[in-house]
């Protein structure tokens, strides 16, 4: 690994020159901009754990390609171990963040393109696995940060791309040349684009006959000529003055993960990079399987961040003096409940996982839908017992400022005390920390992020067996089955 | 009424000189100030509907002290039919501010404290009852607003006021002179207390023999010498710049209610203000009451909310192109449904309303304790609804700086649109709305504000009958029922 | 009133032959046999009651046809006092025999056909409202019971009554003579019919044009010519042995309404008894009306059963030792909080009541769908907190017959016993009670009768008035709002 | 194994005499009695699919003992796969039978006592590990079922066995012979005991210093002297006659285990059958490892029911012509969600499981008890969706009897039909039984095996690292932690 802790990572970003806007203005320095940095030491973590003794072994992994070390990130599972430690090591990246360390997402883009372009080849006789694998090589020997983009903007939801008044809504090919192709488009919600080294693009949707130009998988570089990210906006994304440190809730990382629009105006991409182009019929597969391993990280990132949550709550109930009440232990029990569920489920679909003809591991789809469709119902219902044991004051509690001010400063260190001996300053803290993580953004992240929750009902109900399932109960009461009518719902 | 319009009440908050800080500085003006005058125009709003016929009936009551027009805001409920209008009135608030109108709490307060001197008076022979009515006409002829001021700091929550180490942690008295008390101590959470006029001090909890100083109710003018307030901070309140009027969301209106924290430091009552002193065996029932209104209440002004924000995703789903998905319709039939549900404890607890002694009518108090608990998990669920069906660039939407660049504008604009011929402006406004409506502060105001979840639970129970109960599933087996023997449990 | 008690009730059904089968076997004395007695004692209480002092109040009321005093069943609804107290009627009854007492369905259909037959004669001149005056007198002056009917069976339910393969699926007139019509076809679910004196013919849903025929509305004895009635199996209802009283759960009502099948062979109908022949265009007012009254009641009825229910489970948990348990009073408070959430929505949408053109009331239909929307969530939820706190041994106790067997009594006593003092008897007949109440019919009613789920959420949506609530969101963050392009969904 | 299959297990039980009452009478042949078979029928499978080429593998295992193949009910788990492998069986035979299968709760005893006397030989030198292995040598080489005896009475619940009136409420030795102990007192609630073998009583809770004569484990045959079995009843349990086949709506397998109370009146015990004596400090340990074991196969079984419950309805809708509606759909979707979801925590504990000092295989506690917790909830949520897609008929369907009538039988075959071409009959028969698996015993089964839903929760806190979570907070804002002084709560 060429860039081998989070200190090499943050060089490496300085290196590089992606045109970013922030509120009107372009980010210089990633690095060091009050908007970009705390997301960009989110993903450092990834690059310091795997330098550390006790998480070497889940946060990294030996290439089947090169037979180096190489991070986790960067790595195509093997089997059912490698899908189990990479749970793990999700986990406790939450733990350690509080947040979205960005790099799940590039991983599953990976992970999803080895196997589908693998399976091109062997159908059709391209040759795209082995440009794949070139690439791949260089990303886990570099440990280059990728961003896997998918969401397309998609204009008016009730038409497809080949129906769309502007055909840009959806990324596409605007020219083929001999050495490569032109695009042009967007991808929204871009997790950790603007702390990335490349961008992996992949169709957003399975694609029809009509849309071949719209089935496209490629990298680009971050700072390719043509590309222009827009940061988005997050919840009190303001508070970033040096004495509102304890009022930003996370005073060293981020809120999510720090999206960004990414705008293709004509981007060149020279065809050893070209993935994928025109084959319609594997775009669904495609979209599928990153969408499996995509949400089966979601019941392992989040239960980090739960972790996170239910000590802070518990902490402040200790504090507060209301520790002891028997509805608060009950509570925080239902709190560690629904997070440990959420586990399960990311534990379960890795321990059914499945070889894909090219050797990579698949989590099982079903059990990854339903891990994903409970991210979006625990994640609220965990935030809103953190707000009901934290109490009032989370929305009401005076800033920094206040607390520092000569005039009211004891003011506020007097009447928001809790048990004697512990600071105010404290007991802040942990108020901020949970409104940080419970309010907007966070949550609507976990609701949407991986995909909305109408996107795993859908697999839920497909993947159902419904057929076979009939079977089952006509037989408890002797209804003859017909074996080979099989009727479709 | 003095004050007859929104207009006259912000003139007449120019005539009075609180101290006010925020983000450690003063606040010389709050009718102008970017913090607090978002919502000093909701409180407007309670002032404007009483001059617009549509409005009125609900708006102004009949004052049975004087026979004179006022505000309902004013009013000592007379019967079930004043009830059933104040419950419409804050639904209509709800509606047009989409937000906290501050004035119920100084309503819940003047009812409650009304009802409960009445008896201490007709018990135990004081005068405070002629007090209270001659402080009442004044508040009604002039129409003033009035911060009902309840919640204390409370300190270490596992002790009562009297075992406090710090004696301040509940307001109490600390000196008594020939003309008056003085107070100390401080008041959390203010709802519109930056912009009253008066502020109406009750007991927090109810009070022992051991806490006969800390048994006070009484106003005094929110200028009144020794009184300092610190406004606390909201989710993304600093987004107030004129540029970022749709970043804010609610470009006129504020995100809850505005609190503050009210720190009394050595505050001069005069006695023709104080209208309870000492007679702790009254505090109980005086906090009854008072939060019972307040509970009925919430069922009210959120349900007013809940419209908003069921037209907000409504609309932008239209917007989308996805308002015709049969789980699109579902799920706006839930967020329906859940305001109804809520809706009607407001009414039901209102119809079954009964008089008190002094003629005062109060709510059902089992049903208005479950109308709050209610509150506490619908408007959790309704915005988990909205956020689900208004999609994940809630969470990453570039600013208004960004859509109003030079350099990313057309991006934005191209990127963000929806179906054909709609302002991509529109959908982000709507779009910041939901965001302000559905995140941090505004969700945490719903959990706390008028007491916290186990307070509901407890009264529940103990309004539950369970005697009673346990009496019908007896008789309909045949257990004989011992009739003087009740089982307390 | 001619009936004016329970004896005379039963007297009164002694007197008339309606033709009833049950596995498979004539009942020749409804009041006397073991399957139909105890739903019978059910309705029997609303006659009871009437002559009761302390419910003389809610049980009558006074005919606005003849001035006499009736039964509040008979009665239709004069205003909103008169909603509020039918409710209250049947919460009572709910709590008295912890079942359903079946005479709301007639109640209701008495409602909803008085005012709509009313509006066909305005519009078209015709004279039902006479008929069904001069037949609801004679209803009101003997103080019979009417079965409203209105479920057809509709075979194939993706096909309406015209599209149906056997066209019986849905009542119909099949011949018109000069003094009448001959109809056909069958009411399914029929509450209380065997135990019923009169039966209220209505559609079962809007017909079309196409539908005249199934677009009728009449009155017949139940023991006219053609009708044949099968009475429907009840979870364990073969427990009725002597020696099963107390296995029975309820040894003198019975579970549910007792439910039968009214088949309709051809049987005639003089014209003075048909309120409705080929008015399609009013079906859709009747069915509405009809199932909003019937919906509103559930939140009445339904919270007497979970009063019976949380007291049953409060006392066992005395017996067992396990009252003081923090979890088991959360429990119990969750109980009656949906118990009274679910009581509110029936007070409210009777509050909100609003006078028909017949001078008839009907409850506000919004609030009425969201009553019974929420009847098929708690009383399962209501009925899973009680399993829980019951116990595991509700599922595994002995019988009755080894309670009193002379080999195994003692064991049965011992080891079923609780705290020191109690007969272990009382333990079980609390236990089958609770698991009577909870298993299997009670709960399947619950969620079907007055319409299933589906139902409400079809009505909820309709009344929803999106179009204002986009209004309101556009108002707010000023969005032009264009008045006369109403946008449909 | 001696017996190889279903005929040779039935034949087995042929051979012994329990003594065992049902409703006062004796039970001669509990493979023949109309009240126990269908119970036998369905651990009969578990003895079939040992020889069935298909699941051969899931259902039999290596012996580490002797070597030879063994059914998996009688293994003690050597590995991870062994957890797995074991799940998925309890699956199919969840599937293939619709009710409990009896064998888990013996085989989860077996592994439990088998890792517990080996640590108490360890530290106490005893000789209990070489009796148990050689008695279960014997239980695996003839293959034999073994009851899991863990469920006192408990009398009265706020005492413990020491302290109870009775002492005979909690099983106990109440004689020391030279050769053996005499037991007294009984054990509730057993599943399959009437159709087992064998009885491997334990104590049911952690037992204090003063209760050493109630920490005993010991295996009886079930009919030794002394042994009194009481058969309980089930919900519709007199549905048996021949012609009421459908109406039992499962007519070849019972409705859950088929349990009783197994009583012991001065019961001798072999000392090579006891397995531990007084060792109270074990106690914990034993009853944990069983709990946790017997809670992780809850997830197993249970979504085999669902899987049929889920056909049964999906088959439902097809024949009533409402499987195209889009809410039928999303509420099979829901069902199937929440299957998989408990699914997943069974899968995940074992995936998560690890070695016992003796090398047999725990499962991660804390994800079993996260599991049984789900099953509380799910399969109420499951059955209640299953009942609103079903429809109302399932609470008033006509007998068997009146479908097989003469004199109403075509009424019934009329009337409930649904689509063209499927007869009357089949929908009887899904509906009967969905009516089975959704009622009364079914689910408070689900409740309270395994151990009531507190019982998980407070296991859930306890394993719950609130203290490292807490860290993890403070960690992030910035809060010293120290070290060495753990805070408890």
């Amino acid at each position: 690994m060429k860039i081998k802790n989070g200190a090499e990572y943050i060089e490496s970003l300085r290196k590089i020159r992606p045109v970013i806007y922030y509120k009107g203005e372009k980010i210089e320095d990633v690095t060091r901009h009050a908007a970009t940095a705390p997301h960009m030491r989110s993903a450092a973590m990834t690059y310091a754990l795997a330098s550390h003794d006790k998480y070497k072994d889940i946060a990294t992994a030996t290439s089947h390609l090169t037979g180096r070390t190489i991070s986790r990130f960067t790595h195509v599972h093997q089997g059912i171990e490698d899908l189990i430690k990479k749970i793990k090591f999700l986990r406790v990246l939450g733990q350690k963040t509080g947040t979205c360390f960005q790099r799940c997402v590039g991983l599953d883009g990976i992970n999803a393109t080895y196997s589908v372009v693998y399976e091109i080849d062997q159908e059709l006789g391209t040759d795209y696995f082995e440009r794949f694998k070139k690439w791949l090589i260089r990303i886990q020997d570099e440990n280059l940060m990728v961003v896997g983009a998918m969401t397309d903007p998609k204009g008016d939801r009730s038409k497809g791309p080949a129906d769309q008044p502007d055909p840009d809504q959806y990324v596409h090919v605007v020219e083929r040349r001999e050495d490569g192709i032109v695009i042009r488009g967007a991808k929204l919600h871009m997790t950790g684009a603007v702390n990335s080294h490349e961008i992996l693009l992949m169709p957003t949707a399975a694609m029809d006959e009509r849309s071949k130009d719209y089935a496209i998988v490629c990298a680009v570089p971050v700072d390719a000529p043509g590309i222009t990210m827009i940061f988005g906006r997050q919840a009190s994304d303001d508070r970033r003055d040096r004495r509102e440190r304890i009022d930003s809730g996370k005073p060293v990382f981020g809120a999510v993960g720090g999206e960004a629009v990414i705008a293709f105006e004509d981007v060149f991409v020279p065809t050893e990079r070209v993935f994928m182009d025109g084959e319609t019929e594997f775009t669904g597969m495609l979209v599928y399987r990153f969408a499996a391993h995509h949400r089966a990280n979601y019941g392992a990132c989040k239960t980090g961040l739960m972790d996170v949550l239910t000590g802070a709550v518990s902490y402040l109930t200790q504090i507060q003096g209301t520790a002891r009440g028997s509805h608060v232990k009950d509570k925080i029990t239902e709190m560690i409940h629904l997070c440990e569920t959420l586990y399960c489920s990311s534990i379960a679909c890795s321990a059914e996982g499945w070889p894909t003809p090219s050797g990579a591991y698949m989590v099982d789809t079903m059990l990854a839908n339903v891990c994903k469709q409970n991210v979006t119902r625990y994640h609220f219902e965990v935030a809103r017992l953190a707000v009901d044991l934290a109490g009032g004051f989370l929305a009401t509690l005076p800033s920094q400022y206040d607390l520092e001010s000569e005039d009211v400063g004891h003011l506020v260190k007097k009447y928001f005390s809790g048990v004697a001996g512990i600071p105010t300053e404290y007991r802040m803290k942990i108020a901020r920390l949970i409104e940080a993580m419970t309010g907007g953004t966070a949550l609507i992240e976990s609701m949407h992020g991986a995909g909305s929750p109408q996107a795993q009902r859908i697999m839920i109900f497909r993947e159902g067996k419904i057929d076979q399932k009939i079977k089952l109960a006509k037989a408890l009461v002797g209804i003859p089955v017909k074996k080979d009518s099989p009727k479709k719902q």
